[in-house]
């Protein structure tokens, strides 16, 4: 624990990094993977389940939050950690992206954004001092200025603009959010597929000295290579002392290759998303368990796991329960991807501080690429 | 536990009953509440909670469970037990007034029940003897026998004529069962709203020796007061050294007026259902969690509860999390829901051991009465 935000760079592999944030409520062990909760709840996981799995820091959605239950009232009770009872950090973004990708009815000037609710078609407001006051209303830990988040493929004219507002929107982020040393906000890199915009929004934020950076507007239909491509071009610029956060990635192959390029903290709904459609993640690669090869088989996903979702049910009642639309499959198999990314994470951590990263990414390939155990 | 199915009447208070069933699997303490898991799982529930909330015993439905997985495949799989976890004892229903109320086409004659798959359309036929098979394959360890429930209001003729069918199929049943020592299968009293028919039905199963009675088709829509006539009639010519069971009944004020009347035994999917659907039971009656009064209530549903989700999540946080859909709401009231169901269980038992269960009764309807605590 620690009264201010502080990041320790504790080791390196290659390019890979491990580290810790802290912060008054709690050590962040990096690199990191944080769960989402969307509206306030890790879709059909309980808490303590999030937690006893290893996460150090979940994240919230601002957008969904606004709307339901609403800033001030979360406020009035408390703020979301002890609303939804996790008194650990919390991330919130900055709603500009769900903003862009839920509601309806958007006007977007350098003022901000006006949209329609999703829920119940009202009007509401979003500047950029505005998602960071709600943002501390919400009394999040790490705070993400608002930025605007331009869809791919586009044009590269589209792409500046978007780039150079939101540089402006960081700034003004920074000035709302002020001094706050217990806390952080971070910037976000825009600058879509383009290099020499990439460089000039890292570069650009680097001036404002934020306690973190993120790279956003990657992962939203772009093949992974650029993606990677354009990490290994915009962390370069990016001081080394902050915490680096790839937002709203990824696949754990997608991780492992964002990890060797200096990433330090992701999050995605894939795990929980991916539980509730039936597919586990496991050391042996995907797993479709709603395939009828798993109809009568008994074993478990994976006796070595950690995870009692994984190892103490049987893929047929998982099979069984996937099929059946019953909602403990959902529970189950939210439980055992997160329990498996936070496995991956912790490996990921003992490999760096082992020097072995390289080593460690290429035989958990081997192992996805091993495939399933074999049938019965 | 016994290697022997028994039950014990340990004491009576008026004509309240406190027992206790022993079986191979386990003991079942009566008057006993029965979870329901429709297709192999209690809904949205850990079984494991389910069993800490002081279940006995769950229900399996036979229909459901012979159309996914199907009764061959559970037991080739080891059994119901062994696929869904729960090493405790198991009810099953016999399918009957399953495929009355959710399958089509149905071709109901002295034989059996020829029915349509509401799943895939597929043909099933279904005797007294292939019901009694399919329990057996799915290892139940108190099966039903197969009988034809008639929804009221329906035409004496029409009721008497499933009443005495449904008795030669309880001799029929009670053939397929044959001897099995640790294992019991259980007659079913029809006879609709006739007083004169549920008597007949009471006779004839007296007669044939069975090691327990259940009282069906009743909370199948008429009132209160109808289906309480029906046991005042029926339960004193129920031999007194056997337990009894109300089918599908129901909630908790119907419990404390059957148990009062003589019932051991009860299931019914309203704790779950309703919990999906954002109410609770409590000590002091229903709360509808959905009502904007608990909007900003950070008190939980019932401090002295012995449920964490009645004790540690409030119920602003329940509000928010059932206004939003999320899985969890449904989740933490459905745990509070079955732990109130068991909690008024033990406290029933435990006022017919001290030879108050009038008292109890009228305690606790007063509590439901006084009402919800009152908003902050």
């Amino acid at each position: 624990m620690s009264e201010n935000f502080t990041f320790t760079l504790k080791a390196t592999s290659g390019k890979a990094r491990l580290g810790e944030i802290t912060m008054p409520r709690g050590t962040i062990r990096t690199p990191a993977f944080m769960p989402v909760g969307t509206v306030g709840s890790v879709k059909a996981m309980y808490l303590d389940q999030v937690r006893e799995g290893g996460a150090d820091i979940i994240l919230g959605n601002t957008y969904h939050l606004m709307l339901r239950p609403g800033a001030e009232r979360v406020a009035r009770l408390g703020g979301l950690h002890e609303l939804i009872r996790w008194p650990y950090p919390i991330l919130t973004d900055s709603g500009g992206f769900q903003v862009m990708s839920l509601s309806g009815l958007r006007k977007l000037d350098e003022q901000g954004v006006t949209f329609k609710s999703h829920i119940d078609g009202s009007l509401h407001h979003m500047s950029p001092e505005r998602s960071i006051e709600i943002q501390g209303l919400l009394d999040s830990d790490i705070q993400m200025q608002l930025d605007e988040c331009v869809a791919l493929p586009a044009e590269e004219k589209e792409i500046e603009r978007a780039m150079e507002m939101s540089l402006r929107w960081a700034e003004r982020c920074r000035v709302a959010f002020g001094e706050q040393p217990g806390k952080a906000m971070f910037g976000i890199v825009q600058g879509g597929d383009s290099q020499a915009l990439r460089i000039r929004s890292a570069e650009g934020l680097k001036q404002l000295d934020l306690k973190g950076y993120a790279v956003g507007g990657l992962a939203v239909g772009e093949p992974q290579n650029v993606m990677l491509e354009m990490l290994d071009i915009t962390l370069p610029v990016l001081p080394s002392e902050k915490p680096r956060y790839l937002m709203g990635v990824g696949t754990p192959d997608d991780i492992l290759k964002s990890v060797a390029r200096g990433i330090d903290m992701f999050d995605c709904v894939m795990p929980t998303r991916s539980g509730r459609h039936g597919l586990a993640f496991t050391r042996r690669g995907k797993v479709n368990i709603r395939n009828a090869r798993h109809a009568e088989d008994m074993r478990p996903l994976d006796e070595e796991s950690s995870c009692p979702a994984a190892r103490d049910y049987s893929r047929a009642y998982l099979h069984h329960l996937v099929r059946s639309n019953e909602a403990l499959g959902g529970m189950l198999l939210s439980w055992n991807n997160l329990s498996y990314y936070q496995d991956l994470m912790q490996g990921i951590r003992k490999a760096i501080a082992e020097d072995r990263f390289a080593d460690f990414q290429a035989e958990t390939l081997a192992a996805w690429e091993k495939g399933d155990i074999d049938a019965p």
